[in-house]
């Protein structure tokens, strides 16, 4: 008889592209999941679930899928967690732990936190990782593979837990670490928020060119654009919540990020190659900084 | 007897990943160059130059370099033109093509057009290909490889010697396209020049941040920050130069992009989630676009 996995019974409300490549985490690894069963908004992802088999079992209802569940997590876009949270809190089971993937960790607190049945371990959870890409195919199990997971459980949570699903993503190959939503959502907001937001900016810059521009603006891409457009690919439902709930950390650093710009934008218009090559020169330091972070 | 190469002494004025990685096309295709000499500002570059092998002969003396060259390339960071000029413009040979491969067009034509002798074919070019990395330990022979590389040749240039610079270009692997200087600086402009503004503005707001948050950034840079970092690790002097001799153009892009990145910024603090909706909609179509005009 093999020995019990970490947990009996896994639901995923939502299977995207972190969903279904922590899914994919849990086949391979055989003793992480007794049962895998996942939930979404649209029987065509369903479909597509079954198709994959990245699943065991499906339910369009969120509620029956976490029914016996010793561990759901929420994994659609933030803004939709309210209103998962009203159909499943009566049918989470004594016990479970509940935990999410979003990208804003304040508002996962606010949304889902009062609705939590007393008896269930409530461990928000955001694993820095992702593609451009979305949906339950755009999954892979190596996408954790040496990121960061950081989990904002609340005052009070059991240690046990926390630790329980800090298992599960060290077993992704995460690093995990525990912080104060508050904190998360600030660092979020330079390090992932504020880089989507300029990036549509600038799609939407160039997009707005004339025609004959425009074409040769994608012709010549390779020379910085091109990265752009990539982060600008993202889905835009997830990023609308996540800009919604990351209000006020999101509104600083755009305002801090608008000044510094101002910045740069004056030193050229008055030829002031000194202030150019001091702010550049910064760069170079920081980019080491996130390779010796081995996050390059 | 093997065939005459296309130039018969080739002088690279300024090699670093661009000069050096055309020299490595030279020598991997052999009958380009029957001859490449290599000028530096500094001794040490010029000692790398000769240890990597990517050069027959190395001068200090800029003047000395372009000596019987028919292909002269400026590869200097653009401020440093107008002062390359007046020590070689004397000693260009008869019917030489002189060419470059900086990232302004317009600058260029000012800087380097009125020294230009008469009999000598004045072609600037822009290869748009790169790396964060520079130096000429930095190149590869496929660094141009399905890139392209816009040619600015002033009204009048004899097609022949367009021609035969372009040959060597698209031996190089490059698509070659002729354009208007100021076009190239607008283009540019958005493509490259706004997107590395950008991308040194971000990396500077996020090293202001306080200390144990700015560690927090470079571990969780996987979420987006990372993509920037690596642009602004450039060369903090070519692009230096790049914005100064490029000022009119990057202004009003820059102009462009802070209005509409007020418009989001706006949207957020309002929660207009429509509005986030149809510009973040926008990406994925201009994504596309990049990708199927083979540059993603």
């Amino acid at each position: 008889m093999s020995p019990a996995p970490l947990f009996r019974r896994v639901a995923l409300i939502g299977i995207g592209l972190i969903g279904s490549s922590l899914a994919r985490v849990m086949l391979r690894e055989g003793d992480l999941a007794g049962e895998i069963v996942a939930s979404a908004r649209t029987e065509a992802t369903l479909a597509t679930v079954m198709r994959l088999g990245i699943a065991h079992r499906v339910e369009a209802d969120p509620a029956r899928a976490v029914e016996g569940a010793d561990l759901v997590i929420l994994g659609a876009p933030v803004g939709a967690y309210a209103g998962i949270m009203e159909k499943i809190h009566k049918h989470l089971a004594p016990g479970a732990i509940l935990s999410d993937v979003g990208s804003t960790k304040q508002s996962v607190v606010r949304d889902v936190g009062p609705l939590v049945p007393a008896g269930v371990h409530f461990v928000p959870a955001h694993p820095i990782a992702g593609t451009e890409h979305s949906g339950p195919e755009a999954g892979f199990a190596e996408l954790f593979q040496g990121r960061w997971c950081i989990l904002t459980p609340p005052p009070g949570t059991d240690e046990a837990a926390v630790e329980k699903l800090a298992t599960l993503w060290r077993r992704a190959g995460s690093n995990v670490e525990t912080m104060e939503p508050t904190h998360h959502d600030r660092v979020l907001a330079i390090t992932s928020h504020l880089p989507h937001l300029i990036a549509w900016t600038i799609v939407g810059t160039a997009a707005d060119l004339a025609e004959d521009t425009k074409q040769q603006v994608l012709k010549f891409s390779a020379s910085g654009f091109r990265d752009f457009t990539r982060i600008a690919a993202s889905d835009p439902v997830m990023w609308r919540d996540i800009f919604l709930n990351n209000r006020e950390a999101v509104l600083e650093m755009v305002q801090r990020f608008a000044e510094d710009l101002s910045v740069l934008q004056r030193a050229i218009r008055w030829g002031e190659g000194d202030v150019l090559m001091e702010k550049f020169s910064r760069g170079r330091a920081i980019r080491r900084g996130v390779i010796d972070a081995k996050q390059a």
